[in-house]
């Protein structure tokens, strides 16, 4: 199974709540996705306990038994992953490259979708944001974040450590191209490449030239260009002048945690680590990460967890499933008032119970 | 000459306005300077026309000769470099790379200061920016910016590139350092490093490791560390909460365009790319780039120019000249109304004439 079975029967859903928060918002996001199955459908998830707890534990982050056992399921439900910083047992980057990002590469993730909105109700950072909605495709299989490099001389004055980014034709050209078909479905017909050509010239030229061949199958989609650091400007300044961007791996990154803060957080932001061939499950995840300092309060908010289920039912085949998961949201988010907090597990049950009603 | 003679006498500085609105914004800068210099001190400008018409015309960068010349003087005053976008005669990166990357590795101006204040009476994008007063030390000698890196089998379908970031201990701890004396002599005493240790583990590891070596020798200074992505939150949501950022060179890149963006825009955010070591002259420069969208208009503001010109005196031992900019910048800001647009000169010549009287 590899997500390409859409219409009724039983889905097999991967379900790896990892650290932290991670475990508290994907319970919220289950118990929507049970109630937004429509007629036929059932998931059927089993849980892999993967993270923090377990490497410390037994030293393991995935097991290559673990990862075919994940490979063969119609979808991935992630909710956090990384422990509490500067633990001395849990050298940085463990988590993250031995699970987080193994998962992204392995499965051929090389679309990461990260989509933007001010829902209506919600309170943005900016004084002035204007309608914000857009979609950043982020690659997720190469650029800096491939663990090419490595160092000499550790520890000593004498250090000198690289890394590198690795940006294949092949590579850029697959998601580039996914990008202007997201373009080209949505109303305003535009993609923003997003780089730093100027500096990064040898990157940039690949993701340059490539925009522009790509461009050619897409006549209708207006195309722009921006540096990185421009577009942080824009972000900040009209980011409604956004449609779909298409940019790197580190820069995606970047990118996208800005997005989320301008359009009401990181507690509303959702993405897909999509696999558009299907040769492998698409993974699902709030962009947010495992926050320690507030794990197991049920403080966090699981909406970014349950957008997460919407894009995972759209990618799925169940547009209609994941327009009520959304709608539902939108309501929620409408109604909320700054000054009741609720429980994660309230947030949770407000929103399914908009689902299931 | 590298910048170490303070007190009286002639000074001499190397002047290149570059491209588009830097010539605009250059003169300006250098009316104030005329003004502000100390009793008994002279600037000697020599004018060096580098930029995007002396390579079309002549296809030179910035021939070894002129370089020599320049690093006979005791300070740069820089506009901005750049050409048209997408001139096919001007491939990307042959200015930015040959001419501004040059001077700042050749000169080895290791600390690139960009300092961010929300000053009285300017527009912030966010709306609760709050108390914003923090200095970006952004390190300028390594990184990304190397220039190390390549690509094969170049317009194919079997392309790879690659862009290499070369991190030394050398090149980092002497940066950090350098912050660290900053955050030493700043009232709040805080240093954060900003970096993406969790991904790039081994430039990663360098840069926390000589954060945590150097923060022994300045017991006073709280120390901080934040992802990269998780800045671009804070900075959008708590921004005062910084008071010095020490990060790499890309990522230094991204974050003083955000930085700018939040205090007021890019018109304002000046920056000093600085040789502590005074082995070769410090060069003072806008941040903003050369904008040939609105050049020869009398359209750009030329106080990022103008408090360039503060961090140069600043940094020759004129503190006190420096503070008369910057308060006269300071004063200016705060009786601009948005209902008045001035010209280029206007601006300047209202900043000259309270550093004149
Ligand atoms: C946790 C980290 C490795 C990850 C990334 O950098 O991709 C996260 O920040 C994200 O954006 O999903
Ligand atoms: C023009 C470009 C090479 C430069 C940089 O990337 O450093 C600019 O963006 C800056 O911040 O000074």
């Amino acid at each position: 199974p590899t997500g390409a079975d859409t219409g009724s029967g039983t889905l097999k859903l991967a379900v790896i709540p990892g650290d932290g928060i991670g475990q508290e918002v994907t319970a919220e996001a289950l118990k929507v996705l049970e109630l937004a199955a429509p007629a036929g459908v059932k998931f059927e998830p089993t849980r892999y306990d993967l993270g923090a707890e377990r490497y410390l534990a037994t030293g393991e982050v995935l097991p290559d038994s673990v990862l075919a056992e994940i490979r063969d399921h119609d979808a991935i439900l992630l909710g956090a992953v990384g422990g509490k910083p500067n633990d001395p047992n849990l050298p940085p980057g463990i988590l993250e490259r031995g699970l987080l990002l193994r998962l992204r590469f392995e499965l051929d993730h090389y679309v990461n979708l990260r989509p933007s909105r001010i829902f209506p109700g919600v309170a943005s950072p900016l004084a002035n944001p204007g309608d914000v909605d857009f979609v950043v495709v982020r690659e997720g299989t190469e650029g800096p974040y491939t663990g090419n490099g490595g160092a000499l001389r550790v520890g000593t004055p004498h250090e000198i450590a690289t890394e590198v980014s690795v940006n294949t034709a092949f590579g850029v050209e697959r998601v580039v191209r996914d990008a202007f078909a997201r373009a080209q479905r949505r109303a305003r017909k535009k993609l923003t490449l997003v780089h730093k050509t100027n500096v990064l010239v040898n990157a940039g030229s690949v993701w340059w030239r490539l925009t522009q061949e790509v461009a050619r199958e897409f006549p209708e989609v207006t195309v722009d260009y921006m540096h990185i650091d421009a577009a942080m400007i824009y972000m900040t300044t009209d980011p409604s002048r956004f449609d779909v961007i298409v940019t790197d791996n580190l820069f995606g990154d970047i990118i996208t945690d800005l997005a989320a803060a301008i359009t009401g957080g990181i507690g509303l932001a959702a993405s897909g680590n999509i696999n558009p061939d299907r040769t492998a499950p698409s993974m699902f995840e709030p962009v947010h990460g495992s926050a320690p300092d507030i794990a197991g309060q049920e403080k966090a908010d699981p909406t970014a967890a349950i957008l997460s289920v919407s894009l995972l039912l759209d990618h799925l085949g169940h547009s209609d499933a994941a327009a009520v998961v959304e709608a539902a949201v939108i309501a929620d988010l409408a109604e909320r008032s700054p000054a009741t907090i609720r429980r994660t597990s309230e947030i949770g049950d407000a929103i399914a119970s908009r689902v299931g009603g």
